[in-house]
Formats: structure tokens, C-alpha cells, sequence
């Protein structure tokens, strides 16, 4: 996908006008839009310009966020207002808030006074609401019309909406109360009610349901589109299944950070600048720094067992690593399983069972390893402290990192929040005091 | 929506038959078989087969694989035949992939032919591809047929198609020459042919393509269904919008596990045996004791320094771990980076730039917090020797976490196979020789 992005950018950046105009009415919009970006804003809008208005709004729709903002300043006004007048009802909003409030005084006057205010409302749902992600565009009937005028009407509206493949049916006072599917219609008998067609709505969400809410929604049941009401549950938008599959990716992207120790990084590795990525990465290094001073107060602690045997310092860490290991491998497969509702807060008991089980068997697995290797660098005494102090610490590392998700989940917190740092910088610790606390037995040293 | 399942599943196991039956017909079908998943195989085919034998089908496809199994071998044969026949053409291939030889023996002459041999043509494709993740249950046309015809074609065929919405062109030989939306054909004009209203087809993916690669595409051009073709460029499935949600969120979790140190784990934790787990985890474990050793013979290479500077164990574990730290900090931000495509391997003089930068920054942090530790707990000399340390190891930590992604895509294999363990692996070692390197220079030690 990516060379094919490139050959379009290069026919914009110096092909000759016939083969930039046929790229623009050939190539999908997501691809001339990622060719785009690749140009300076100003040979972006020279070539965007000679597209037809309704292909320029399909684009913009496609430009990110940061180019889109970019482009608004050189684009003159009459030109950006007819391109947001027939953008996505969702996209101009989208865009209309990522605008200055100088770009914003300049646009809004030269929109008609429906869009204006559509624009307005949608634009007021805070993000990361199902009222944030939805478009304004869909088609709705009332229930009394015959399949055959139901269709006289969809075949008006398609070109305004963003699909007519499901069409919602309110009442006199725009109440959701069903919906019909534009296949069903088109198989009807002609003077079926779409009241008799269409199926009863239940799965609609509320504007202020959560974004992430709706994707999983719109992925359980397959769904095209999901309706969105208010609290009088009147239809207010619906969420199409490419804004729904948006969401999930970027969820996914979320989770991936929530599990490592890089904080509210919003935008990804190429977009943020040097200032975001201090800011998204300082609190947890430092946090680790406090949490680790605790492994070197167990170790300051054993100090005359360390230098009464300074052969015990070829193994820390190997040993400490081990248990933080262990404990990170439960965390991940806890933290996933809870996210994708595979287990229950209620499952804790025999989870915590099985998870015992594999913890003794990894532990005696991996003493048996590193006790060959303390034979020969330690003699039997010193491996069979090594032996028994590796099965003890990855046990104790494998139920904490099970535990915690559990118990953060518990209070209501993400269980990705930063489980995993948390986890090894634990099991860090306790690995030092486990490891020298069975040294001085053994060895009896004082 | 568990409690919803919750309680569908509690009518099923206890409700009279009229809820039970209401049930069935009211709730969709992904809800009821998430609820009969909660039941024993027996009871929940005593349920199901109360519902029209449509809505089994439907019911059917949405139950997770191993239930279907288990499901398969109590429902009697001419009851599962008739089920498999109106399954979705994809969704009876996968039950086909699941069954035992002897299932398979059962099932099959009990099958008319066509569906016999489009579920052996299916099931044929390897696993991961667009050939295993398609459905034949498209819509075609030839490009002479008007509008009209098209529409009355449509209707009679539409109850068979998985989705009518966008139908295939296709020639005398089915080679794919274009789609058409329902859409543009029920407002082209009533002679308007096929041939002139469709678009030209230029994404469609080859059976042999990843799966993964078509779920990206029909998230790119928002695309609700991918058309599949052969080595001859004839149309042989398409792919669903609600099939390429299902593979983004496999492969969400799949980077997940590659990022972490769980290999290979194919279900989630809740459906994993003991011995998978074992499996799952061993592996990394034994490498990273193995990795460690460096750490710990960097150790004892310096035991002399150790000696005569007992205070520098406590801040060990602190320089350690915050080179590994900041490096799966780097790691982390890479792999999601090359993962999503936001940054192509050519970029890495620009990220490595920007990465030294911030590293640089972060090194200053760190060093300024650790030493005001330092100079309470060994004098000026210790806090000068952690300063030092810690800016460098920081910085040598990030680089390498932040070029070890870009080097494992180097040589194709996928940033996230264990890079951030790997890293923080590296990351220790090096750490332990700069820090006592750096504490041997300062302290002028032999």
C-alpha cells in the first residue's frame, strides 16, 4: 500500500497536469489524502484544488487531523466553506474542533444556517462519547409510509447520507422505535408498512455511552450501524462500522501503552514532538527509580551476608530478573483476559489454582537450570541456595503479577495501568529479600 | 451486556417454554449464543432446537469453536445437516475445520452436493489467509444486465447473499471487472446498465494475501466488504466488514503476547491448559536466565570494586532497572510505530535524532533525582559516579530499545518478537559495565 501512496504523491509532485487530474478522479480518497500529507501544505491544496468539490470534502474527510488544520489556513475561505458545507456531518464537526477560534470565526459565517448548527451540536459531545463519534447523516422514516415511498424517499436522500443500507423509523416525536434494512425494503411487497419490514430497535446507544461502549457493540452484533439516542430516546445520529473498527485500533493502541510504562501519549511515536515524549515517559521511569530503592535497601541490608560471599553477586541478578519475569508473563495474560472479558472477577479462586500449578512447575524447571551453572561457580552450598530461592521467586513473581490486575480491577482501575513496571518493580524486591534471606540461613552467617 | 447474557441464559436453564421460545425469537442471535455457551452442550440443544431452523443457523455461526464441537456430536445428523445448509458459506467451512474425521464422515452425504463441494473448496485454504477468512455467499452480475433486471436479480437472490449492499461485476470467464453499490442502482435510471454505473474494482486482495492484510484494507478505504480473487483475477469470495473487525482484534491481542514474554498461546488464558501455559512461558524464562548471565558475570568481573565499595550494590538494582526501563519505554513506542505503519524504516535517521534527544533530557532527570540519594548515602564521589552512570545508561538503554525493533524489521521478522524483553536484557548487561566501569574511573581503583 505504501509504494502505491508514493507513486501517487509523485505524480502530484511533478507529473503533468492530465495524470494528476486522472489520479485525483481515479484513487480512492484515503489514498490521495495519505499522498497528500506527503506534500507541502501549499502544493497539497494546488492539487486538491482541481478536483471536483464533492471529491475535495471526501478527501479532507480522509486528511488527519494535524494536515487537515494545516490546509484550513491556506484554503480560501469560499473554498473551505463549500468543501466543509459537503464534508460528513461527523468529519466537519471533527474537523470544526480542531480549528483556532480566529479559523473558526472565519468559516462559520459562510455556511448555511443548518449546517452551522449542526455542526455546533455535534461538536459539543465530549470526546470519547458515542455523541463524539457519530454523524448526523442518516436516514429516517416514519413508520405509516409504504415500502415503495420509503424507497422514493431513500432514493432522494442517498446522496446526503451516509447510508441508506439501514434506515431508522421514529415516531411523530423523532423516538427511535425500529429499523429497517434497505434489502428488506427492496424485497417487500409494494404496499407493505414499513412498520410490518422493519425489526424492533434495541440495541441503540445513549449519547453519552462510551465511544469504546459502541465499537464492541457494533462488533457483537455485526452490526453496519449502530443508532444513537438521547434520554428522551430520540434519534440523534448513528456510528457507521469504519468509525466502529477507528475505535477498536485505537483502544488497541491504548491498551498496548496502558501495559508498558509509557503514559497519555494521545498521538503516535511520528507525530509527537520531543516535549510529548518526555512528558509520556519521565513519571514512570522516576516512579521505577523510588520502587527500586527498595531492592537496593534489601541489598544494603545483607551486606555482610554480600561480602562475606561475593560469588552470591554473580546470581542476583539472574535471580531478580527471573521473578520479575514471572511475574510480567501472568500479568500480560491476566491483563488481556480480562480485557477481552474472557475471566471474571468471580473466576479469581481458579485462576489463582492453575496459576500456583504452572508457577511450581516453572520454578523447579528453571532451578534446575541455574543450579548446574552454581555448582560450578559456587559449590554445592551455593547452589542449593540459588536452587531453592529461584523456585520461591518465581512463584511469589507469578502470583503477584496474576494478583494485581485482580486487585486493581477490583477498585475499578484499568488492570493495564502500568501492571506490568508495577509487577516486576515488586517482585524485584521481594526476589532480593527472598534470595539473601535463604543465603544467610543456609551458609549460617549471622 | 454480560448481565444481559447473564439473564438470557437464566430463562433458557429455568424459564417456561413460552419465554424461553420468545427469547429465542426476540434476542439476536450473537446474545443467544454467548447464553448458551453458559449452558451444558445438552441443555443448550434442547434449547436451540426449539427456534426455526434459519435462526439455528444464525445462532450456530456466532458459537465459539470448541462449543460448536462439542454441540455437533449431540445434535442428531438430519438435524445438523440442515443447520450447516443454511449456515453462511464461511462460517459452515470453519465448523467443517473443526470437526473430527468420523464428524465429517456423519455430516457430509448428508449434504446436497453443491454445499459439499463449496465446503471442501473453502476449508482448503491455509489458515491466516484471505482464501480461509472469505464467504462464497457474494452477489454477481454480468456488466449487460439494466438496472432494473439488476434490482429484480437482487431480490430473488438476496436472502442467500451475505450482503447485497456492494455486488461483484463480473465477466463470461468471472473475472472481476467492477462493483456496484445498491445504492447507485436504485437511483441510476431504470435502463441505465450495469456496465455504466459501476466503479472500477482495484482493491481486491488475492486468496494467497494475508488475512491481516485485507482487514487492513477494508479499514483503510472503509470498505464493507473486500472482494477475493484467483491467480485468473476471477472473483472466488468476498470479505465482511464484521470478519475483518474479528482479525484486527486477533491481531491486537497477538501484538500484545509478542510484546510481552508469552509465546505461542493460541487461546486466551481462560481456555488454556496447564501444560499450554507451561509451554507459553517456559521458553522465555530459560532465555532470559540465560541473557542474565551477562549481567551477572559483568558483576563478577568488578567483585574487587564491589569489595572495596560495599555502598554501590544499593544503587545497582536502580541504574539496572532504569536502563531497562527507559529502553522498553523506546521499544514499546517503536513496535506500536512500525506495527500501525506510522514510521517506515527509512525514518530512522530523523527518529534517532529525536530518540537521542529525548534520552538525553530523560538521562538529566533521572541522574539530578538519583543523586541527591547518592550524596546522603556514599559522599560526593558515589553521587557523582550514579550521575554519570545513570545519564549514560539511559541514554545507551533508549538507543538500544529504540534500534532493535528497526533492526529485527531489517531482517523481516516482526518488531514485537521480544524486543522489549530482549532489550531490557541487553539494557541490564550494559548498565552493570557502565556503571561499575564508570565507579573503577572515579574511585581510582586498581
Amino acid at each position: 500500500m505504501d509504494t502505491r501512496i508514493h507513486d501517487i504523491s509523485g505524480v502530484f509532485r511533478q507529473g503533468p497536469a492530465d495524470s494528476v487530474g486522472a489520479a485525483l478522479a481515479r484513487e480512492h480518497p484515503a489514498d490521495i489524502a495519505a499522498a497528500l500529507e506527503e506534500l507541502a501544505p501549499d502544493l497539497a491544496w494546488q492539487t486538491l484544488r482541481q478536483a471536483p468539490r464533492a471529491r475535495q470534502a471526501r478527501v479532507f474527510g480522509y486528511l488527519d487531523h494535524e494536515f487537515q488544520t494545516l490546509l484550513a489556513t491556506i484554503t480560501p475561505r469560499a473554498d473551505l466553506a463549500a468543501i466543509v458545507m459537503e464534508m460528513h456531518a461527523d468529519e466537519r464537526a471533527d474537523l470544526y474542533k480542531e480549528l483556532s477560534d480566529q479559523q473558526r470565526d472565519a468559516l462559520m459565517p459562510a455556511l448555511a444556517q443548518a449546517e452551522r448548527e449542526d455542526i455546533r451540536r455535534l461538536a459539543a459531545y465530549e470526546e470519547g462519547t458515542a455523541g463524539a463519534l457519530m454523524t448526523s447523516d442518516y436516514a429516517a422514516l416514519p413508520p405509516g409510509l409504504s415500502a415503495t415511498e420509503a424507497l422514493t424517499v431513500l432514493r432522494r436522500e442517498a446522496p446526503d447520507k451516509e447510508t441508506i443500507y439501514r434506515t431508522y423509523v421514529i415516531d411523530a416525536d423523532r423516538a427511535l422505535i425500529g429499523s429497517v434494512r434497505l434489502q428488506d425494503l427492496i424485497a417487500a411487497p409494494a404496499r407493505a408498512r414499513v412498520a410490518d419490514i422493519m425489526e424492533t430497535e434495541t440495541h441503540a446507544v445513549h449519547v453519552d455511552d462510551e465511544a469504546a461502549e459502541a465499537a464492541r457493540r457494533i462488533a457483537h452484533y455485526d452490526m453496519l450501524a449502530l443508532p444513537v439516542v438521547d434520554a428522551e430516546n430520540r434519534l440523534v445520529g448513528i456510528i457507521t462500522h469504519d468509525d466502529a473498527l477507528d475505535v477498536m485500533e485505537a483502544e488497541a493502541t491504548e491498551d498496548f501503552y496502558l501495559a508498558s510504562t509509557v503514559t497519555g501519549l494521545e498521538t503516535g511515536l511520528g507525530a509527537a514532538t520531543i516535549s510529548m515524549l518526555y512528558r509520556a515517559r519521565i513519571v514512570w521511569l522516576m516512579l521505577l527509580v523510588f520502587g527500586n530503592i527498595f531492592s537496593g535497601a534489601g541489598i544494603a541490608h545483607f551486606e555482610d551476608t554480600i561480602a562475606a560471599h561475593l560469588p552470591l553477586m554473580f546470581f542476583l541478578p539472574i535471580l531478580i530478573a527471573s521473578g520479575g519475569n514471572a511475574g510480567s508473563q501472568s500479568a500480560t495474560l491476566m491483563i488481556r483476559a480480562l480485557a477481552t472479558g474472557e475471566i471474571r472477577l468471580s473466576d479469581w479462586g481458579r485462576v489463582l489454582g492453575r496459576e500456583l500449578v504452572v508457577a511450581i512447575l516453572l520454578g523447579l524447571s528453571m532451578a534446575a537450570a541455574i543450579s548446574v551453572i552454581g555448582v560450578f561457580r559456587g559449590g554445592p552450598d551455593i547452589a542449593l541456595v540459588i536452587a531453592l530461592s529461584m523456585i520461591l521467586i518465581v512463584i511469589v513473581g507469578s502470583l503477584i503479577g496474576m494478583l494485581l490486575p485482580f486487585l486493581l480491577s477490583r477498585v475499578n482501575l484499568d488492570p493495564a495501568t502500568a501492571s506490568t513496571p508495577l509487577v516486576t518493580s515488586i517482585a524485584d524486591a521481594t526476589g532480593v529479600l527472598i534470595y539473601f534471606s535463604i543465603a544467610r540461613a543456609i551458609l549460617s552467617l549471622p
